[in-house]
């Protein structure tokens, strides 16, 4: 089923010119060369009818560059990342360039496998959602001076570019409203991650509570897996629920832990917030649709998405100099599911 | 900050040997050219320190296999596709391969500028979700032999290898589902588009009516333009409630148009499936968590996604003869949103 490419040889013979000729009018040079138009159209027709394909390669590896950009995100079918996806491609678009995605799915060998793959395709730069365990990956690309940009998630330890939300503050809001709205018993449940935006929400979390003189305990805390969230979000409720007395509020860290809690509260027939206060990280319309709206945390996705760009582009442009490191500030949209305890 | 690119005459420089010495080590060839160990670990080790970055595109080149996958969606921010895009990765790594994912957003200039975006990359075939007036590109990927696989849209008109759910079954047993549930005037809010499986939904639910002697009313079906999808949904709801009497059951013919639609009914306060009987297209987490569980059509994500991935690797391999066209059914999940009106 693979075709045979048509080489300009091809094209000459079928013309009865050189194979040089053929060159000079694919490339456009017809005039340089005053080659006559006749023949020129002729050329122009069989390479029509053989279905040449210019290749374009080549003549990016000439210039240097292929108006491409990689982007790398931890997980496809996580709406809060194809959203991200969207906005990017459009401002690329916007910049004259094309976006080529890969999706990691939280798997450093993937990602891995991924930048490998693109940086063969020639990408000018990436823009990169890093996944667990991909820090050396990210070293990597520093040391081969390829243009990228870091975009949700980062790693204080290494001096790079990114766009991140502020995980910490947004966590903090989350602690500090359910606090004021009368809640007194707050539970997070987050991912078992070493990356440093998860460790930033929890650390919020615990810092609101602080602040507010409510001493954490222990037992608020559950962090479960990635590769086990419905059957350990699910546990995880249970033991929160079974505490004497229970929590009367909880912070999803993630949409995909919000989506799996939500569900299991209506097979337990939890009413949300008077079972239950929510607050939750992650956008997506699901949280418009519930009977009791969530309570969230509204991530800057056009604005993370568009700088994130406009950062790679001066990159691959040559024109940024020092690195760019950008926290924006989420929303928190406060709805019915943190309504206040205790009218006051 | 981008980098120059290490090349084999700057490792041989630095080695104090000749370019095809370097070439030869870097290849895994020293044991044919009886090189020195020393000397080859000398080389390894300037290379890397270096960053030499091998050129594997040259090598695809001459193998005329990259074990890339391109994988062209029509909309990276529904969910519906991006879970299509987590099951084709999946068993596309399985079989090797790597997916590069292109985002056409319904767009068939996006689209075409993806496909010779890929095809310059090398990809070994392509999995496509078509986007509106797409045709001539599928045209154009058949004359010049380029493996592909149609996904869950396809043309009647050309003659292509498909995988895709049975589009027109599916509306006619949503249909015939809330007739035999007592609802009398049925509604559909369609997309305004050429393209077949819109064609096939829309012809399903006409013929379901038809079948069950309930004469069609032109004004029970909208159309809806995909760029100015939440106006027209709402101003579509405000006609068809208005009308005397109105509409008493609804199909979604896509998730997005669902999404919208049930977020106006919440605004309208009108009661599902008192006040309206839903059944929708798509499948997505908010069917699951909306007050009244909606009844949908499942589309075989994770079949779809395999079969198309395998019928590819066997076209990309020349293992397959004829034309693959493979239709699945949807399963209709009959939940609270289309109960029996007439309790029997």
């Amino acid at each position: 089923m693979s075709a045979k490419k048509t080489s300009l040889k091809d094209i000459a013979q079928k013309a009865g010119v050189s194979t040089a000729l053929v060159s000079y009018v694919l490339n456009g040079k017809e005039k340089e060369s005053r080659v006559g138009q006749e023949i020129a159209a002729k050329i122009k027709e069989i390479a029509k009818e053989l279905h040449y394909q210019p290749n374009h390669l080549a003549k990016s590896l000439r210039s240097g560059k292929t108006h491409t950009i990689g982007l790398i995100i931890a997980d496809i079918s996580n709406p809060f990342f194809a959203n991200i996806a969207r906005v990017v491609e459009d401002e690329a678009k916007k910049n004259g360039y094309t976006v080529i995605i890969g999706s990691s799915d939280e798997n450093p060998d993937k990602s891995r496998d991924l930048l490998n793959v693109l940086i063969n395709r020639q990408v000018d730069g990436f823009i990169i959602v890093s996944s667990e365990d991909s820090a050396e990956q990210v070293q990597d690309l520093k040391a081969k001076g390829i243009p990228f940009v870091l975009l949700d998630r980062y790693f204080p330890d290494i001096q790079t570019d990114f766009v991140s939300t502020d995980h910490y503050q947004a966590a903090y809001d989350a602690g500090n409203h359910l606090v004021s709205s009368g809640y007194k018993r707050i539970g997070m449940i987050a991912y078992k991650s070493q990356l440093f935006h998860m460790q930033e929400r929890i650390r919020g979390y615990q810092d609101a509570l602080k602040d507010n003189k409510i001493p954490f305990q222990k037992a608020w805390l559950k962090k479960v897996r990635f590769s086990y969230i419905e059957s350990e979000v699910r546990a995880t409720i249970d033991e929160l629920m079974a505490m004497k007395p229970p929590i009367d509020a909880l912070i999803f860290a993630t949409y995909g832990l919000a989506i799996n809690g939500l569900k299991y509260f209506n097979e337990l027939r939890l009413r949300v917030p008077d079972d239950l206060a929510i607050v939750s990280f992650g956008q997506a319309e699901v949280f418009d649709l519930y009977y009791c709206p969530i309570t969230y945390l509204k991530q800057p996705i056009g604005l993370l998405g568009q700088t994130a760009v406009g950062l790679l582009v001066n990159k691959i442009k040559d024109h940024q100099k020092g690195p760019a490191q950008i926290l924006m500030k989420a929303e928190l949209i406060v709805r019915a599911s943190s309504k206040t305890k205790f009218p006051e």
